[in-house]
């Protein structure tokens, strides 16, 4: 034990207190329903990349060899559903959404684009949008290129990329002339930091305008209710905590309410009435379906439905709670061990008020993200000076989170070293 | 023997004389590079789905155990560059096109739409679209979205479904006002008439417009040479010929001299200048990358590479030639045994005039194809009275093409007596 350790939280510091954790995890057993082929390796990011389910490799094994290679194009009478069926399992089981509400379709910009088009051609005459300047890049860089085109005014609200969303700039921001359209991420790529979807969105709504929430960040880690919000949009990405696999599809949901009204600008045959009579007129379906629009990844579609399904029986509330866990012990060892290295939190201290990632300053962050990844700890590098660790509630355990941070306290007092050295 | 076939062409319809073709067919062999689990079956589908090979199995096994389940958010390092290596393998050896042309992106629905809208932007002011009646209903659908939301007039070329575009008429369309766009189809999906794309594009860049060519039933049947056309815009699927698998990626083109100069609507991050720097302004990359959106989905996206290499290893002039002798064996069968039983031919009789596909019309279609399909023969019915049949240059042999007919023929022949009974 170093002395900093043995000072401040010794027990917290200590293996046996990660094994103690894990021991009374009542979703430890969930790890292994992935593929560990590297049992020594420490993955921190799960936000970025989920782990393979194993169940989504038999699930995939299916759908290549049987219903592909056997049921060749008969196999469409199964698939041509999926994007729906497995949107309402999201909308169930994460979302708080309504069956009908939700469905798989496209990546995440392009659905950012279909619904942030079709909110401003129904709301007021030339109204803005606004975003935050902390935003996902591509969420700002997809409003830029709209709002540039149809001659909107773009309102970027300064955030602070370690806290998150200020309610006051927000409020001011509405108040500074007509608003159509209203995009933020619920919980921040960077910080981690979790808006209040209940308070924005009733903010949003008294100013007249229409929210688009990014749930990238947030689904699967943290209890999402967007019927009880009000929330009118949502879009997000099934690759990070969905565990769906690199370039799984997207979702997106549309309140039950708006579905009618909301003109979506790519019209598709899959969101076309009566999609294989091939008429000569675009008729867009009643519902969700009419924001579909070409040919879905059929084999990716299947992945996610097997990773929510995974999600659905560790269950909303247990993961969230596992997450808080995980990212409580994170900074706990941050503070008993990294502080004194000259890290810094860049995420809020309150659980409450953040995800499932945690973000940490070091003027060194390149070099120490390096120095882990030589020794099997993988996390991300959000230039130029900040360690991001997303453990996954599914798939990460107390233990791999120890191993982690002992590992980058090791290369951050080997780099250290060398530099005074 | 029958009366008839005995008087027309008693050696076409012997079985032996497919069993020489398949002697002498010098891509007979990558029959067994498929997974054909059910050998009974007559996949007359291609065109819709193609069947999956043995090496894209191997690949999908690879890409998911290894480099998703063992690799993680390190493989990123290697898929990154994935849509623009394949796009550059198509356009080498399937579209006469150049490095750094084409690139792998989202669906022939948002491609077409993205597109279109630049070619609009960039054209004469209120500029026209041209398009034909007898279009891909998706094509047709993304260019009413665009034309009512921009108030810009679609005109809608009237076109024979069974012989194809008719080059007058475009030359009086593109006489009727300023033209922006004329999009078309290289082969048409019901007919299978394949469009002269040099005659065409000339015709068009006289009138000052832009072309766009969807080739989703074209690629990897019929030799396309974008460059010696002096094509400017295309997109297409890699389901059918290009054995991509359900869903798979669709691929874009613009022409190198273009590319800088259009502006495309949907702003990505894959569209990104420095995209991990996660900069503030979007700037878009130098090249065919501006046309990028979100995150691609990256199984898929090897599939296509493993379709692509066969087809390369094949040669797009043997599978055109074996694609001729298919679709001709088969005119051949229809003439002897299936024009007496109230079929005719729905495509180009010439085959220098169609893809790889050929349709007959019968009014009882629907009837038929649900005939074949008890009898294990797989085609598209094209409602209401289109039987559309596939062979695929690469995985259908003529046995499998002479046992689909005879099979057809049996149910005609049952209908015939059902309904005099």
């Amino acid at each position: 034990m170093s002395e900093t350790t043995a000072t401040t939280a010794a027990d917290l510091t200590d293996p046996a207190y990660a094994a103690s954790l894990d021991e009374a995890d009542p979703l430890a057993h969930l790890r292994d329903r992935f593929a560990i082929p590297d049992p020594d390796l420490v993955y921190l990011d799960g936000n970025s990349l989920g782990r393979l389910p194993l169940a989504t490799r038999a699930r995939l094994g299916q759908v290549i060899d049987e219903e592909w290679g056997r049921g060749l194009v008969r196999s469409w009478d199964q698939w041509i559903g999926l994007p729906q069926r497995v949107g309402d399992l999201m909308a169930e089981h994460l979302l708080g959404a309504r069956p009908g509400e939700v469905a798989l379709s496209d990546c995440t910009t392009v659905n950012l684009y279909k619904l942030a088009v079709a909110a401003l051609d129904a709301g007021p005459e030339g109204g803005a949008i606004i975003t935050d300047d902390d935003n996902f890049p591509t969420d700002r860089y997809v409003l830029q290129g709209i709002a540039e085109r149809e001659g909107r005014e773009l309102r970027l609200l300064h955030t602070d990329p370690d806290e998150g969303l200020d309610m006051d700039r927000l409020a001011a921001a509405l108040e500074a002339g007509a608003v159509a359209l209203v995009s933020l991420s619920h919980v921040a790529y960077r910080s981690g930091a979790l808006a209040d979807m209940v308070a924005v969105t009733e903010l949003v709504h008294r100013a007249g305008a229409l929210v688009l929430w990014d749930l990238c960040h947030a689904v699967g880690a943290v209890p999402i209710d967007l019927m009880a919000a009000g929330a009118d949009l949502a879009v997000g990405c099934t690759y990070k905590y969905v565990d769906g696999g690199p370039g799984a599809p997207a979702f997106l949901y549309v309140r039950r309410e708006l579905q009618a009204e909301l003109r979506q600008p790519i019209w598709g045959w899959f969101g076309q009435e009566d999609q294989f009579e091939m008429g000569p007129r675009y008729r867009p379906r009643a519902g969700i379906e009419r924001f579909l629009t070409g040919t879905p990844p059929v084999p990716l579609l299947a992945a996610v439905e097997e990773g929510v399904a995974l999600l659905a029986e560790a269950g909303i509330e247990a993961l969230r709670a596992k997450g808080v866990a995980l990212t409580e012990y994170l900074i706990g060892l941050y503070e008993a061990w990294l502080r004194p290295l000259g890290f810094s939190l860049a995420s809020p201290r309150d659980p409450a008020r953040r995800g499932s990632h945690v973000t940490l300053h070091h003027p060194l962050a390149g070099l120490i993200v390096q120095g882990m990844a030589a020794r099997g700890v993988v996390a991300d590098l959000r230039a130029p000076e900040r360690v991001r660790l997303g453990p996954s509630p599914l798939s990460t355990s107390f233990g791999e989170v120890h191993r982690g941070m002992t590992v980058i306290r090791q290369v951050a007092e080997d780099l250290r070293k060398e530099r005074r050295g």
